[in-house]
């Protein structure tokens, strides 16, 4: 391992492609032929196949969950600060799967991808996939790996509702679900943000209903203001003030404090950027504009919007978990106003109605619903000992 | 009095104009030589003009504060629940002044009022605003009103801002001080949300970097989205849930109860509008987009960003009260997380710390920011008794 590759990271990894010829039929009624999924793999997987976790990816989350792909490229994978050796999810212990979703675009067939019958960009016409259907290609790639039942699937936000999903419709299939700073449906005013960011991509004039990349444009002003109002809503107000809020005092002009940390000393008194989380909030848009593709961060919202497991069940939740036989783990922070630890408490009422067994923990945390990404020391010691107790589980069937 | 107007409304109104010739130098050292305020006023001036009422409206407000305009036209005035004969702002006791604030664009001077100079629309030349600067041209009306003091200066978020103001810069020309739903000053995730929608006007490609106007076309999409983000940030999560979060169950079709009221009975699986919150958003947005000017929102949006009355002291906003002289009443909405009540009673300790008189109440309501504009019985109630002590200690120096 080089110098410049940290001890506890996974290292060098190297995406795989699986192709299935097999046809996937959608909750939307529609088939998708055949198609790629895209993963990478973490440590080893032991002799009978028992150590295997799968890691769900959020909104903008992919494949490329931990290590680099390059020591050129020292960007590492999204969750690096709780997948490697010695991590909250040990690398020595597991062997760790995280795959790109259907309708992404970082390698599964998604809008960017060619439609075979068309040999042109799928573009608006790939299907709105939903969480169901990718628990369901996630069940055709642990058949293609030869692996019985997870030792846990885990995921935060988007994520951990796939977790749900995984819980309550392959019940056999795996034995921890951990499901992180998740709700059991999206609340109106999650899918009046969703709507928002979804109008901001499909009135840019460069959206051409969706034909962006047959005309060679980009609707990259859409995709930036979308990605900014989500943006506020990962963070929360206080850790936006701890950035951004600091009271700047020792300026020598008079008037000009004020706060909230000016970029400059001064305002413009114009329409220029005056403050600095407005720059910030620029760079993000800006950055994620052009690394990700449009009609995906549609089809992401709208899995959002619909995913609602206890729609099978008269509505109610607790009846959806009647069937599982895992075990459970959530865990929220205190400042996520996007999915807030109440919306993990309904979770964990309707589990414990259900009878089943969970662990939950609510973390003091400032960073919002990003938290969930962050190495905080009381998550990561409680998510370590929970997979350390999975671990030692697995370990006693094997003996 | 027609049958079509309700006892209680101040009934058919007609708005002022006048006409300032005196140059007004703004708080960005620009000048606007001379300048237009519209007006409206409900009730009676008494004899001695002590009791006149200043309201101050907020980001999309203008003097249209009671009554109607015609018996045609019966959309009553934005603030027609509280003020009126017998309502909490009381048209049988004061004399209720209301106008539409310098850079709106309801009437006096503002972006879409003709430049002397050039003979065109001033559009993005017209100065940046502040609401030091309101209170400033508030003050020339006051005079132009013959009032020597106000009974009370009242307003609700930027309006509440501009109370503080005058609280502050003209402490002999004011008996009571009635803020309501206001922040000292905003917070980086106030600031964050007036970014993403500045920044979806001026990215839209008929801004024409403000000069819309002169190009005969409008950014009505950009001023559409700015909206619907602002929207959001006007109601409480609980308050979209009461009036979208409905889980419909009486569906016939197994597997279409998605909850969160679903507009029809099933999911589009495609783009189209599938919750009715996203339809109310998409109404509130395109006839917001139709009736306001784009420059004005960036004008409005930069005076909350740039309002900090502590800037010239220090950041001690207690040392900013220290010459006040009028009584303070501060209301705030529990529901309300734009300006929640810790950003009231932020105020309301440094008036203490100021040995100001305050009185201050936090109303129980479900409505969010929003709730200002409402007819909530307890806050009403405070409001109404509150200037009916006012209107005693008038009368008692009257006597």
């Amino acid at each position: 391992m080089s110098n410049s590759i940290p001890a506890d990271s996974v290292g060098l990894v190297k995406p795989q492609v699986h192709h299935f010829d097999e046809p996937l039929t959608l909750r939307s009624g529609k088939v998708l032929p055949a198609f790629d999924l895209v993963m990478e793999s973490y440590g080893e997987l032991n002799a009978n196949k028992s150590n295997a976790i799968l890691i769900c990816h959020a909104l903008s989350g992919d494949h490329h969950a931990a290590g680099i792909h390059s020591v050129d490229d020292p960007k590492p994978g999204w969750w690096d600060a709780c997948i490697g050796p010695g991590k909250a999810i040990d690398t020595n212990l597991f062997f760790v799967v995280s795959l790109n979703n259907l309708g992404g675009c970082a390698g599964s067939t998604g809008p960017t991808s060619i439609n075979p019958q068309t040999k042109k960009h799928f573009g608006p016409d790939f299907p709105v996939v939903t969480v169901r259907d990718w628990a369901k290609s996630q069940l055709m790639l642990m058949g293609r790996l030869g692996i019985k039942k997870w030792a846990a699937v885990v995921g935060g936000s988007l994520g951990g509702m796939q977790v749900l999903r995984w819980a309550i419709s392959y019940p056999d299939r795996l034995r921890h679900a951990i499901c992180i700073a998740a709700a059991p449906k999206l609340s109106a005013q999650n899918i009046a943000f969703n709507e928002v960011a979804r109008h901001s991509i499909t009135s840019d004039p460069n959206f051409h209903e969706g034909r962006y990349l047959e005309q060679g444009t980009y609707p990259k002003q859409g995709l930036m203001l979308a990605r900014m109002v989500g943006h506020i809503t990962y963070l929360s107000d206080s850790a936006m003030r701890a950035k951004f809020g600091k009271t700047v005092t020792d300026f020598e002009n008079e008037g000009t404090n004020f706060g909230r940390d000016l970029r400059s000393g001064n305002l413009s008194f114009g329409f220029n950027v005056d403050f600095q989380v407005e720059s910030y909030l620029h760079y993000q848009g800006e950055r994620f504009s052009e690394n990700f593709d449009a009609n995906t961060y549609l089809l992401m919202t709208k899995a959002l919007d619909y995913f609602d497991p206890s729609v099978d069940f008269d509505g109610d939740l607790s009846k959806a978990f009647a069937n599982s036989d895992c075990k459970f783990m959530l865990m929220s922070f205190s400042t996520d106003w996007r999915f807030p630890p109440e919306r993990s408490r309904e979770i964990v009422n309707d589990l414990l109605k259900a009878g089943r067994q969970v662990t939950y923990l609510e973390i003091e945390a400032d960073a919002g619903h990003d938290a969930f990404l962050m190495p905080i020391p009381r998550y990561v010691n409680a998510f370590s000992k929970y997979l350390g107790r999975v671990h030692k589980e697995i370990s006693a069937e094997q003996a």
